[in-house]
């Protein structure tokens, strides 16, 4: 392993970790709340740890994948960490186990929370706490790829590991510039959503906030009944459009840039993506029509936004959807497991996923029957490679592995199976509320430590799809294969 | 399609149920109830169709796989509706949605009843629904293959597509011969419970009731609160023992009798299943300490009784495990979904399935480190083909496809979400009972009749292992493929 690379870019990720805190640090400033000293000490100290840490100079410039993988799962346990002590040394959440929980949730962009009251909190807390969400959605390391040049070698490893979907997307040959392209469609859409957000009326701190929490698709919203506090179709409206747009894979944005919406509509997954998501919108509103006094487009109203809200793993709700009947809460489940498009900043299995393991199935079932066959699966027209095959039926074994393993953990805490299980399915799939007590007006407070240690865990394995997460626990043992010949990947550090 | 080929099959098959019904007939005319007349006519009526169809003589030789699978699903079916007969008929139960359900629950060896009140029912009619546990377990086109010469080469599609399991096991190169070995393992098992249950101080016609219902692994019983009625440990532990046994792959009792002990225990399978069971029974017992005060005997022998019958997918009950705190409801859920060994009475996943999933994960794992590793998954040794493999995978999609699917169908109903998943997972495994409405108290007449259609088809699904259930469904241009030049895999008949 090469240890000193992998503190160098850790170094990196803190410092920005620390600049991402300063618009709090301003903010605390200007309000001149509690919460001031919080926000100056920890960036300090941030920079004071970071800094000499950016200065190694790593003598080995071989950087394998499970380097990869390690500096992110490593990176994501400290930005939480780090990211955790304004909340806990401000005193706004007074336990460090809930401080780190609520930071996780954060950055994984899932949105679950362990506060009942929010709108007491301070300004520069609240700013960072949905910040956590901004920063957590794209990726820290997609950043650091992006303004550090010397990456560019090892970025292939941290860009799969870090983006989402069933292979790193590399828009053009330089992945400095890929990742330069993927934040600034990040920022433009951030701030053409303040902006509507703006003119539909919210103020200026709130539509930033709601910004930001959308972008990331996290869910944490300024107010402690979410977005039903405004009561603004308009405003619900708005949200419902870039939730859905946000949970659409960043790819599709550079194809429309570059070569046209006709090429980009053309995608399977954003297609199968849209049409899931107006089936279940138009489903439930159908099913809430009792619900509504048999009022559709009342209706209409709730379970698009929600439905869109579930999906795109945001978590915003803009009623109480655990009153609905079963049937509508079910579909928000399953909206809430399959997520939306691969390389998105939503979490969940991802549509392209379960398109490809479908038409898998498909070439399967064939060959049942003309055992001769010999067709393969594609995408979009194009063949998808036996290994990438392979990799999504192994994610989809541990995405449903790592649910019932949260559910028995999780069950321990003696709570009713409903809460049990969709707690655990929508911290796993980075979606945040769920039913009964993790509804959308409850919280995650009344859980034990141990089962806050799970959910952050359930979170983090969601956040970076598994593997990552694996490889910081997985025994050595069960990767070394002395029986075969090895021959590793490296790449040795280029200026690309 | 050999449509005629299949109509004789069927022919056959109606016979052997009829012929299955005749003890029923003779304990209604002993005893003197109200159903002899239902189970005259009926059987009557079932040979009356079934052996003219056996006089057909099929031009077409060739019997394809897809040919295969379509006998199996439509005597399924068609098993079911005269199956329910008597029960209708009779007016034992009065609604035919509800004694086609029972009778699908039964052959299906799920065991999940429409009936609150048990023991009233006639002897003939008890005696016929555990039949029904007894002739589903094994398969009745598995004995069709050991009765009827003739068939032996069509055999391997109706073997592979009855039996469970991720391949037909072959014991012996006769297919009616294997046939003939399965049946003589099953009826010696099934004989030496009923002894068991005699010396035990069972009467005798509970004795062959529940030895039936054991060997099917199905759950009926001739009591309304099931094995708790007896409040017997010696009962309780024969019958834990023997839903042990049940549960194991019947091909290892043929390696027992052919090659000895030492080398049956070597199946990778046969020890996940004794490891995971013997982990869940004292998990569970830890688990229910506080429930049974704090005697750590009482709590094993409750959870040691439930944790077999639900892992083998009875769904027998020695007590409301309803009351049970939510981790040990978790744990036997999951036993539910995991099943037994293949090729055993059991239903759910089967353990060999998740052995060699997780196997390839493990492979895949490695691979994502050492991308240059050539290595395949084993299994007791061997090298597990290619096909096989991708089968597994299609099969733990569809199996979790079919779990959401179902779900979300019986959501309309509107009952709890926990009794909603749990009733879906206990068809589709065949397990039987579930949480809160269906727990083993329980039972699933409060359903509507659209949910009870849902409910028939998860139990025919769930013990079919999804194909033959799907190709009755799926539109035939799925299974086209004009851009391929075909080749369908034929088998002419042949007096094996």
């Amino acid at each position: 392993m090469n240890k000193k690379a992998i503190v160098k870019i850790i170094g990196f990720i803190l410092c920005f970790e620390a600049l991402f805190m300063l618009p709090s640090t301003i903010i605390a400033a200007t309000a001149r709340q509690y919460d001031l000293f919080a926000f100056i000490v920890v960036p300090v100290g941030m920079f004071a740890i970071g800094i000499p840490c950016t200065l190694i100079k790593p003598a080995n410039k071989n950087f394998y994948t499970k380097d990869g993988f390690m500096t992110v799962a490593l990176s994501w346990l400290l930005m939480s960490f780090f990211g955790a002590l304004p909340y806990y040394i401000s005193g706004a959440i007074p336990s460090f186990m809930n401080s780190f929980f609520e930071t996780v949730s954060g950055f994984t962009t899932t949105g679950a929370t362990i506060l009942s009251e929010i709108e007491s909190l301070p300004k520069a807390t609240l700013f960072w706490r949905n910040m956590t969400h901004w920063i957590g959605g794209m990726g820290v390391l997609v950043l650091t790829l992006a303004i550090i040049p010397s990456f560019g070698g090892r970025g292939v490893h941290l860009l799969n590991a870090e983006t989402t979907g069933i292979s790193g997307t590399k828009l053009v040959p330089s992945l400095r510039k890929t990742a330069l392209i993927l934040y600034g469609i990040y920022t433009a859409l951030t701030l053409i959503l303040v902006l509507c957000l703006l003119l539909a009326g919210m103020n200026v701190f709130d539509s930033f906030l709601h910004a930001m929490s959308t972008a990331g698709t996290g869910g944490f919203s300024s107010r402690n009944i979410s977005i039903g506090a405004y009561n603004s179709p308009v405003i619900e409206i708005i949200l419902t459009v870039f939730m859905y747009l946000f949970g659409i894979n960043f790819s599709i944005y550079f194809v429309i840039l570059t070569k046209g919406f006709a090429k980009a509509l053309r995608s399977e997954e954003l297609r199968l993506y849209t049409i899931i998501l107006g089936s279940a919108m138009l489903l439930i509103a159908l099913n809430l029509m009792k619900t509504y006094g048999g009022n559709f487009f009342t209706a209409l109203r709730y379970s698009s936004f929600q439905a869109a809200s579930v999906m795109s793993t945001t978590g915003f709700s803009s009623t109480d959807f655990n009153l609905w009947p079963t049937f509508s809460k079910t579909i928000l489940l399953l909206l809430i497991a399959l997520g939306s498009c691969a390389s998105s900043t939503a979490g969940g299995i991802k549509i392209v996923r379960i398109l490809v393991m479908f038409k898998a199935a498909r070439v399967e079932l064939k060959k049942t029957t003309h055992p001769n066959i010999v067709k393969s699966v594609t995408l979009d027209g194009r063949a998808i490679d036996n290994t990438v095959l392979h990799n999504v039926w192994v994610f989809f074994l541990l995405y449903v592995a790592t649910i019932v393993s949260g559910t028995i953990l999780i069950s321990i805490n003696g709570f009713d199976f409903a809460t049990t299980f969709s707690s655990v399915l929508a911290t796993v799939s980075n979606a945040g509320p769920g039913l009964n007590l993790v509804g959308p007006l409850g919280n995650y407070s009344a859980f034990s430590p141990f089962s806050k240690i799970v959910f952050s865990f359930c979170m983090l394995i969601g956040r970076l799809e598994i593997l990552p997460v694996l490889f910081l626990f997985i025994p050595k043992k069960v990767f070394r294969s002395n029986d075969i010949k090895r021959k590793k990947r490296t790449f040795s550090i280029d200026k690309s």
